[in-house]
């Protein structure tokens, strides 16, 4: 697989406004953007740290995946994503190397790039994305 | 805090070799080391992905802080590590913003590098680690 960089972060998190002091008055990042994705059940927020995006995620319903994770585990690093040149072509070779897939074609995520999930029993254990490099990162 | 990019991840695992062929097989990453950390009783495992390292954590002690995380919480990424140009600078400018620190001093990490942990009580619960930049990256 080709795997150019970690293309985001996902972190859980109770509260993004409870984080953005820490984020942006401790660690001096800039959040660029907050949205509510509704299909997830889950409000996130950017920021941009040298190739890679960290992206909160806190749930807006208790039947949020986040909501479940955090319960579960706790606030924390919910998910890692790699930017490959075509997800359907990572896809078809994960799958071909025994990967069990959450996904088994890409989807739109975010700004519209495509994006497939690997199950973390086939991952060690980490939740991982395979996203599409976006025009902004080439 | 003058944060460039995320250098490494940490992640927790069992076996460094059972993860192997995900690693290296699937992902298409390469392993450039893999050493022994008696103090921190683990063993690690390097790999880069564009600015970034992934760092595999594997216990090599029941007491090992890794064992202990994966005893609670399971394998999974277990801390992040922003570089910055300077370690000491950013710590000052942490405690000076009420941030909990683990280490009060840079301390030495892997490569010689200074190294010091903030406290998830004080990140919202992602153990973070601030690096100094290295010559390779530079």
């Amino acid at each position: 697989m080709e795997i150019t960089h970690i293309e985001h972060l996902g972190i859980a998190v109770k509260s993004i406004e409870a984080c953005l002091p820490y984020y942006e008055g401790v660690l001096g990042l800039t959040c660029y953007n907050i949205e509510v994705v509704e299909d997830q059940k889950v409000k996130t927020a950017f920021f941009q740290v040298g190739q890679t995006k960290i992206e909160l995620l806190e749930p807006t319903s208790e039947e949020s995946t986040i909501a479940k994770f955090i319960e579960k585990k706790g606030e924390g690093i919910h998910h890692i994503a790699f930017a490959v040149p075509s997800v359907g072509e990572a896809l078809e070779e994960a799958a071909s190397k025994g990967v069990q897939l959450i996904d088994k074609a890409p989807r739109k995520g975010a700004e519209g790039l495509d994006i497939a999930f690997l199950h973390p029993k086939s991952t060690c254990s980490v939740l991982t994305e395979l996203c599409m490099k976006g025009k902004r990162e080439e």
